[in-house]
């Protein structure tokens, strides 16, 4: 059994209490390793991290512009979104604009991850339903990539069990997975994920391979490069609809603007491109913790780029983060292993950050 | 940096998505470690796995016959609960007997961990108050033997401050656990708990030895002994009232009463009590995963005691504990590794499970 290095500490009372381990890689468009921690060859589910690859199609294949879909839209397509009230409004938008609503949505419904947002819900007598679920919005991009396919069919027949592997729909984001990858998924273990879809196991390497080619477009096939741009700069205008309140990839992408482009995905999971760099990363955490997931992403951030004062202080709320307890005192924290953060800087300073 | 073994995995497509590592301590009141996994030498918060401990001086002292607390009450006492009506309820009830109210708690307030409690109260729009806290029975025992300890004085004044290591309540307190676990507290790492009273960190050796004990009664001072049998009895009666709907240790003691008497704590920990066998276990999971600590301690009942076809039906359900999407689909489980499985088992036929 491989046994991936301490990559975050949960501290308290002066001790770690628990820890994290993992593993990240960091390469560029051309397929080079530039640095990476424990095992990056066996493949994981990226789950919603490549929730952006997954989108690549609704854009390259001219159905966002056919729908008329804004900026918001297609940030909404690459979210995990907390279910709030916007999210599930613009995922309601985008449905229309295909000629469907909310029935065709085969993610499944569940209160919205945000808590405040689900006791709203309940304190207005209302349950949950699919436009909550947070995958809305890449269902909803499905969805409208689906509408645009069918062409001069009907559009409501032929999206019906688009979450299969085998409908056209689901192979073309299937196609863009791999082609972004470069990992072929016909060999790759599948699972299906929280939404229903397909969950393709595919190694960190390629998984930040592909965030280099999506940050750089370096790589993609035709139309694609063109798609990640356009995503990233919608996902950079409209950071809160990509996730929501509270939420690590809106805080970090409200402060760095297109300098980061990252997205969180279950089980620890982190896929993010640092395009100033040329640069993607893909981090996963062995016990699938998205804290630590969330403080590991951070620590890279704050190894690779160099930060002004308000993005710096805006990733220094994630690492560390502080524990606070339920009378608000400071208990602890979680925080970057030493070793993981030394090394994240080295890395940091050979790939040339204090050069200049 | 020691590297305990895989206890739980978390399997989706067929392979293993996420592994949780972690040890744990299987021990008689003699001392004798029966068993054991990991590291159980390096202490560790036992967060609230060790309520029970801390609910000792409440009986011991005769509070609760003075106060004329029920078997609800003591339950409560030893519980992490959702927040559920009748936990609240029974939480104000106790303050009642102490002559104290909601106002006494020092816990802090939150939402009720089980959200449609919490969803129940936002509907009322109602807020949380801290008898919703998870801690709130523990705090209002707190209270009982703190208006007992006041004897002639004023008990509210008494009890001010009463989560600060200092007072003379919580040295009460600290002195059980330490006169449980035989670890000397006065040395220990101590942080602060989620609750704000005093978080000591003890080995898993001494905190399965203490739960050996209070299964046992042998190896606790005079009127501990009884204590422990009469919460214990306590919490065989009321297991809702110790977790609540859908936790793990309300309807695994529903099914085996006394035969098990289990609390988890925050950061992935698990004691347990097995009378039957004088045995205590103690466990934590290295990442702080508490759907892996229910797995493993599952794993280890299954291991360690003969179930007739209920109690293994419901042990069975946390392990294997199947993974379920948001349209109901089963995307995989959550396993005790096949190597712990194989080990626990061959210590249950060591200790005489098939001896018989």
């Amino acid at each position: 059994m491989n046994s991936n290095p301490v990559l975050v500490q949960a501290w308290r009372g002066g001790v770690v209490e628990s820890r994290h381990r993992g593993s990240c890689a960091v390469l560029d468009a051309d397929s080079s390793v530039l640095w990476s921690v424990g095992d990056i060859y066996t493949p994981v589910f990226p789950r919603s991290a490549v929730k952006l690859l997954q989108a690549l199609p609704l854009v390259a294949s001219g159905a966002a512009d056919a729908l008329g879909l804004d900026d918001a839209a297609l940030a909404l397509a690459c979210a995990s979104h907390g279910g709030e009230e916007v999210h599930a409004a613009t995922a309601a938008a985008m449905l229309r604009r295909a000629g469907l609503d909310d029935t065709a949505l085969e993610c499944g419904a569940h209160w919205p991850y945000f808590e405040p947002a689900a006791r709203a819900l309940a304190a207005a007598g209302r349950l949950p339903c699919p436009l909550h679920n947070n995958c809305s919005g890449k269902h909803a991009g499905f969805l409208c990539l689906g509408a645009h396919l069918a062409g001069d069919r009907d559009a409501r027949g032929f999206v019906a069990g688009y979450v299969r592997r085998e409908h056209p729909l689901m192979r073309e984001i299937e196609h863009a997975l791999q082609a972004a990858t470069g990992w072929d998924l016909a060999r790759a273990p599948c699972g299906t994920d929280g939404c229903s879809i397909p969950a393709h196991a595919i190694p960190l390497r390629q998984l930040a391979l592909a965030f280099a080619r999506a940050g750089s477009g370096v790589g993609l096939p035709p139309g694609m490069a063109g798609a990640a741009r356009r995503l990233r700069q919608a996902i950079a205008k409209h950071p809160f609809l990509v996730a929501g309140s509270e939420r690590a990839d809106t805080l970090l992408m409200q402060a760095l603007g297109e300098r980061l482009c990252c997205k969180v995905g279950a089980e620890g999971m982190y896929c993010a491109a640092l395009p100033e760099l040329g640069l993607g990363l893909a981090l996963k955490m062995d016990d699938g913790a998205a804290r630590a997931a969330e403080v590991a992403l951070a620590a890279l951030v704050q190894a690779l780029l160099e930060l002004d004062a308000p993005q710096a202080a805006a990733v220094a709320a994630w690492s560390p983060r502080p524990l606070v307890n339920w009378k608000g005192l400071d208990v602890g924290a979680l925080r970057a292993a030493d070793t993981f953060k030394a090394a994240a800087r080295a890395a940091g300073r050979n790939m040339g950050r204090f050069a200049g």
